[in-house]
């Protein structure tokens, strides 16, 4: 375990301001942190099974040497965990333990876990103290900052939620080590997309450094520190997703339809690959409509074939439905206003903007070129 | 049907102020008052059989004048309606006629449906807007100001919730005449608390008035208007109930303790005759403490008992617990510290003040003398 000090992110959203520490050792920091913004609280941590294994037993020290003895709340692993019944659970638990609403609710997990947990935290007796503490990089690079919780609905993902903000987030970049590299991957595309939206910098020093931010030296906390202040930027210029926070979507138009397409079969597709690819065609659309340069979309496609994502549809393993089947899946997402799409396109790495009047005969004939059986075909 | 204009209260809560209107006739301009402020949207309604039967032809005519033909959603009549089942049911019934976040989730009901739907509203795509029409006369006086949302759990009532202010509410007082009187009186009773609590105008004026208030006349209208403006001053002060809306609960302590000594019993008691007794208590139990003249508690009490209100535990139908079990009800529903309670008592009518330190001791004697078997016996 290093014992060296942690990053600090400030997110500034006036009297919902808090902190991201970052780095290595946090769980063993995680009472003192608590109990230094929120003195005297109880607490319960709501984690699952698999992360449970992996480091309950490290959280329960660390908040043991804050006064923290907290109740355990644990869930089955997995998105079908973001449900009305699990959410029912989880407040039930909290209840048990006769948490009042200046307690505090620990999540300990990734994206389902924190984003039902602060859904939990957010109803029960109407808001509750908030800490998460995720444990897989696409967590701690995306759920940490922006405070959108949820559960799903049969009607689709993330449809039923509140916006709460954490008191404070602890990203631990030791408990990354115990991640299957193919889920580092997928949460490395997400954060390769801040540098694709606006920090052309951010996106230059990981086309140099990423090797060392996948084998987890200091680069690592850098690089989630930068993601996290890129977010944090975002969010506070559109705390409740009423504008400029659409930017945050590069990638995941084409990337959601994608992982529709393949039924959400995570081994076929998971999420933060379905960016990647959306990212790469992103680029090549927004090329390919004479925004930005081929070079460009040359540029990022290179990068993340270069880290081991898939960046092309071909990559997908399996068919995929035809050009036709996956505009539907787009506008099926989308509302299509006489004929036209929003999407997140660009002028180059870095320079993402909304575009409210997208052809969807455009996207349809572009879609037509990338597919792979046009490509074989052609 | 009246033409008479309505009423508008503003509840100023910076971006989240409204209106509150406030007259009769009022679900027939429902479409009117909700596209003036919410053009283009679209709308669900959410009731019960009981009210559905009664006002929804009239609120759908009202909203058809707008443009907005809504979907309606329809719940159980009841307490028991406020369930995680009912609200996953409400959520459905939402997302399944498509409604986007600008659209607007409508309310037509009681306290039940009021806070079953807009802690619907407050969770679907984390936030759609909300307009509330209060079909009780306790929901037009409480539930219509101060943005509390929730269901019960097992664990206790109204547990789980959000604050969501609505854009609009719409007090039809006409829709009070088809309220039994019992569930009228018990509305009354927490409209003559925001007399109590800092408006001894307020109660002065009920005294001389309330049997206009009763018959349905411009006085309804004036009544239910400065008990929301009372509500709303409180809540303005203290949106979150960090401090001074704590004064709300006036009559709460005790008649919480009676609702739940009766089991919920509506054919027993209903809240608001909880809160009368409760009330009437509060003034007795502060004259005891010599915090206020005893010709106070016996102006309360007269008026209480010249609306038909019930006003001391022997009202109550039925057999009480004895004191001491009254008592722990009382502890239960609190946080004990060092045997002290805290309590809403009052130096006079018009005077009420949170008081933090009320030994339990002086409330267990208190109970002791006013209840029925000690008074029976003594």
């Amino acid at each position: 375990m290093s014992t060296d000090q942690p990053v600090t992110v400030e997110v500034g959203l006036g009297d919902r301001a808090y902190d991201i520490l970052i780095g290595s050792g946090l769980l063993l920091r995680a009472g003192e942190e608590i109990s230094r913004r929120l003195p005297g609280t109880r607490a319960a941590v709501v984690t699952d099974e698999n992360v449970a294994a992996a480091h309950l037993d490290t959280l329960k020290a660390g908040l043991e040497k804050g006064g923290i003895q907290p109740t355990v709340i644990t869930m089955p692993p997995g998105e079908k965990t973001k449900s009305f019944a699990h959410l029912e659970a989880v407040v039930d638990g909290i209840l048990a333990a006769r948490l009042e609403r200046g307690d505090v609710v620990i999540a300990l997990g990734g994206g389902v876990i924190g984003d039902l947990t602060g859904f939990a935290a957010g109803i029960v007796r109407r808001g509750m103290n908030f800490v998460q503490i995720p444990t897989s990089l696409l967590a701690q690079v995306d759920s940490s900052v922006g405070g959108k919780t949820g559960i799903n609905s049969p009607r689709g993902k993330n449809l039923v939620g509140v916006f709460l903000q954490p008191k404070l987030v602890l990203a631990d970049t030791e408990v990354l080590d115990t991640l299957p590299v193919r889920e580092f991957r997928a949460g490395y595309a997400e954060l390769a997309k801040y540098g694709l939206i606006d920090r052309p910098d951010l996106f230059a020093w990981l086309e140099a450094n990423w090797e060392k931010v996948f084998a987890g030296g200091p680069e690592r906390a850098q690089a989630i520190a930068e993601a996290c202040r890129a977010k944090a930027d975002v969010v506070a210029r559109d705390e409740f997703e009423t504008g400029d926070r659409a930017l945050l979507n590069l990638g995941h138009t084409f990337g959601h339809a994608l992982e529709a397409a393949t039924q959400y079969d995570g081994a076929r597709l998971v999420h933060g690959e379905g960016v990647a690819i959306g990212m790469a065609l992103a680029h090549r659309f927004s090329s390919r409509l004479n925004l930005a340069s081929p070079d460009d979309a040359a540029r990022v496609e290179a990068h993340l074939s270069a880290v081991g994502l898939p960046w092309r549809m071909s990559d997908i393993p399996g068919d995929l439905p035809d050009a036709e089947a996956l505009l539907a899946f787009i506008t099926q997402d989308k509302k299509v206003s006489r004929g036209a799409l929003t999407f997140i396109l660009t002028r180059g790495v870095g320079q993402a903007f909304i575009a409210k009047d997208v052809p969807a005969s455009e996207v349809l004939s572009f879609l037509r070129e990338s597919h792979p059986v046009s490509r074989k075909a052609g």
